[in-house]
C-alpha cells in the first residue's frame, strides 16, 4: 500500500485561483470523509449522489460538479478510504524497525484501525470485498488491486522479518500473511455484526501466538 | 444450525387443492433458489422484486403474490440460504462420529460449499454478514442470529472432541471455533475477490495444522 499514491482530482483547463483551488480540494476532502463513512455502513452501492446530497447538505449538481457520475463518486471513495488506511495503518507501521516489530505493527494498527470505529460501519475494505467480489468492473478490479497490495505489504514483512533473522526462514510468507489477514478480519466480523466485545483482544492473542510460533530466539520482544 | 427449523410458508386461509399448493410451494423454492444466487453476486438490498421478476421471468404481481414486500423476499432469502447451508454443511457433518472427524468435516463442508460454487457470487453468510453489519433492523438481526448459531455449531464440536479425549482439554472452545471460523473466511475472500486457486488448499492446511496441535493422542486420524 506505498508508495502512496493518489489519483489527483482532475484539474479545469480553466485557471482558478489559489486560495479557491485549495477550498475546492478541502470540500471534496470532506465529501469523500462522509462518503467513505456512508459507504462503509451502507455499502459503496448504497452511495448515491442523492443520498450523499441529503446527508451532507449540498446540492445534487454541487455534488456533480465534484463527481460526474455514481461511479466516479464510488471510485473516488474507494481512494479515500485507502489513503485512511495508509495514513492509520502502513505509514505508523513502516515507522517501525524492519522484522517482527513491522510486522506486528501492521497488525495491530489494522486491528486499532476497526476498533476505534475511524469507519462508521466496520472496515471499508473488508466490507467492499464481499460486496463486489461476484461481480465485474472497474470498481471490482480497483478494490481487489488494493488488497492484493495490503496482502503484498504484509507477505514482504514476513519476508523482511525472515531477512532480519526474526522469523524461522522455513516458513511461508504468502501463508503466513494470509493467515494473520484472515484472524482480522475475523475480529471485524465477530467486532461488527456480533458485537463481541472481546473479538479484538482475541484475534491479538491469535495472531501474536502465532507470530510467537515462529519466531527465532533474536526476536525482539512481542507484546 | 440445527434443530433446522424453517418458517414456513404463510398458509392462505382458502382452502387450497394439494397438488396446487405443492407446486406453489415448489414455485417459492425455485423462486428463492434464484433469489440466493442472485443476493450473493448483488447483496441482499440488490435484490429487488423488479430485478428477481426480469431475472426468472414471472411478473412483479406474481412475485408480490409469494412475497408481499422486498424485506419479506430479503427474510425468506436468508432462511433458503439457511436450509442450503445445513443441507450441505451442518448435515453431512453430523452424520460424521462426535469428536475431531465431526469438527474437521463442519469446517472441510463449508469450505466444500464456497468451492463449488453452490451460491453464485461466494458464501452468501460472510456477504450478507457485512452487508447489513453497520445496520440497525430485523435483517441484520436474522443475520447476526444465523451466524450466532454457526459459531455455536463450531464451538460445541470443539467441546465434544474435548469431552471425546480427542482434544487438548485446556484449549479455549470459542477462540479455537472464532479462528478456524476465520481461516475459512479468508479463504473465501482470496478465492473470490483475488482469484486465488490456491486459498482452499492454503485455509485447509492451515486448518489442520492448528487442529492437529491441539490433538491429543488418541485423535482419530486427520486427512
Amino acid at each position: 500500500m506505498f508508495p502512496a499514491s493518489r489519483p489527483r482530482a482532475k484539474r479545469s483547463a480553466r485557471k482558478v485561483r489559489p486560495h479557491r483551488q485549495v477550498r475546492g480540494l478541502r470540500t471534496r476532502e470532506a465529501i469523500l470523509a462522509r462518503a467513505v463513512d456512508i459507504a462503509s455502513v451502507h455499502g459503496l452501492e448504497g452511495l448515491t449522489i442523492g443520498y450523499l446530497s441529503e446527508q451532507i447538505g449540498m446540492s445534487k449538481s454541487g455534488l456533480f460538479a465534484h463527481f460526474g457520475s455514481k461511479e466516479e463518486l464510488q471510485m473516488a471513495t474507494i481512494e479515500a478510504a485507502r489513503q485512511v488506511f495508509i495514513d492509520k495503518v502502513t505509514r505508523p507501521a513502516i515507522a517501525k524497525p524492519k522484522g517482527m516489530p513491522r510486522l506486528w505493527a501492521l497488525v495491530n494498527q489494522w486491528l486499532v484501525l476497526v476498533e476505534k470505529n475511524v469507519f462508521q460501519g466496520g472496515c471499508f475494505f473488508t466490507a467492499a470485498s464481499f460486496e463486489f467480489d461476484g461481480r465485474r468492473g472497474i470498481l471490482r478490479d480497483r478494490i481487489a488491486a488494493i488488497m492484493r497490495e495490503w496482502i503484498g505489504v504484509l507477505t514482504r514483512a514476513v519476508e523482511e522479518a525472515q531477512k532480519a533473522g526474526h522469523l524461522d526462514p522455513n516458513v511461508d510468507p504468502t501463508r503466513l500473511a494470509f493467515e494473520i489477514h484472515a484472524v482480522a478480519m475475523g475480529a471485524h466480523w465477530a467486532h461488527q455484526l456480533l458485537e463481541d466485545r472481546k473479538a479484538y483482544s482475541r484475534a491479538r492473542g491469535i495472531a501474536l501466538e502465532k507470530l510467537r510460533s515462529v519466531a527465532t530466539p533474536s526476536t525482539p520482544r512481542l507484546p
